[in-house]
């Protein structure tokens, strides 16, 4: 019930600084553009912040498709995989102070075909030493299901 | 005569490190996917190359969509629009030391739908003070020819 209620807020208060850009798709998103596509995809990010905050990485994880081919990009390197992906976050992230407070702000999700979606925003680490920056997340719908299958993720350079 | 011998040149040494990465698509892929679109793809990065080896930061920016939604992503921070990331990359590469010699290697494409299609790889700029990266393209048809519609590029964090 905690949890529904605070999942209710999250997605509320992410709600008001979620825009679908309107010029990207064109003429081509009156045809096969899903109207609830950005609601969708940011409730996804919604429950992901909600995973990070309980310090749950492995349920973060569930945005992102558990594939072998999944790709993250960071600092100039690529991670190949689901599972080196998960590795990645738990090596960077070990315990509760380092992985703070997640925000994700101004995020701007634009579909680019049937079942691809292009989304793009910025993340906040509130922590002792907080960080920042932006990220582009290419989607691809799988049985109905959207899942992140790149990631590229890069740190404000201050 | 010499620009073409040039790109086929360019072309052909391209055409070593690129690779489909077959997992990706999925059976999806038998039915929608083009044949030779890695191959149109990296051709039209291997002339971004060559113009940017050639100074020519204007026909570099032939690859990207013209339209004020095209987003660029690096260092934290997104540019809007074909313009403004024209000029990001005057100022940020003033002449031609700063802009040195580019190398895309490891260069991937996928397709994600019939009409968009993701690229990753690595860039190089071989200069007095080198610098090298990553960067993720996302690709949409229009009328026929594949324009980036978002680029984040990344700088090896060292």
């Amino acid at each position: 019930m905690m949890k529904a209620l605070v999942i209710l807020v999250v997605l509320a208060s992410l709600s008001s600084v979620v825009s679908l850009v309107p010029s990207w798709a064109g003429s081509q998103a009156t045809e096969q553009g899903e109207e609830n596509l950005p609601e969708e995809l940011h409730g996804i990010l919604a429950r992901q912040q909600i995973a990070w905050n309980q310090g749950d990485i492995r349920q973060f994880m569930d945005a992102y498709w558990n594939d072998p081919a999944l790709t993250f990009s960071s600092g100039g390197k690529t991670t190949r995989g689901w599972q080196a992906t998960l590795d990645r976050y738990r090596t960077k992230y070990p315990d509760r102070a380092t992985m703070g407070t997640l925000r994700f702000e101004a995020i701007e999700s634009q579909q680019l075909d049937n079942n691809s979606a292009l989304t793009l925003g910025n993340w906040h680490l509130d922590r002792d030493k907080p960080a920042r920056g932006n990220f582009s997340l290419v989607w691809k719908k799988f049985d109905g299901a959207w899942r992140i299958v790149h990631d590229h993720s890069s740190l404000l350079a201050e």
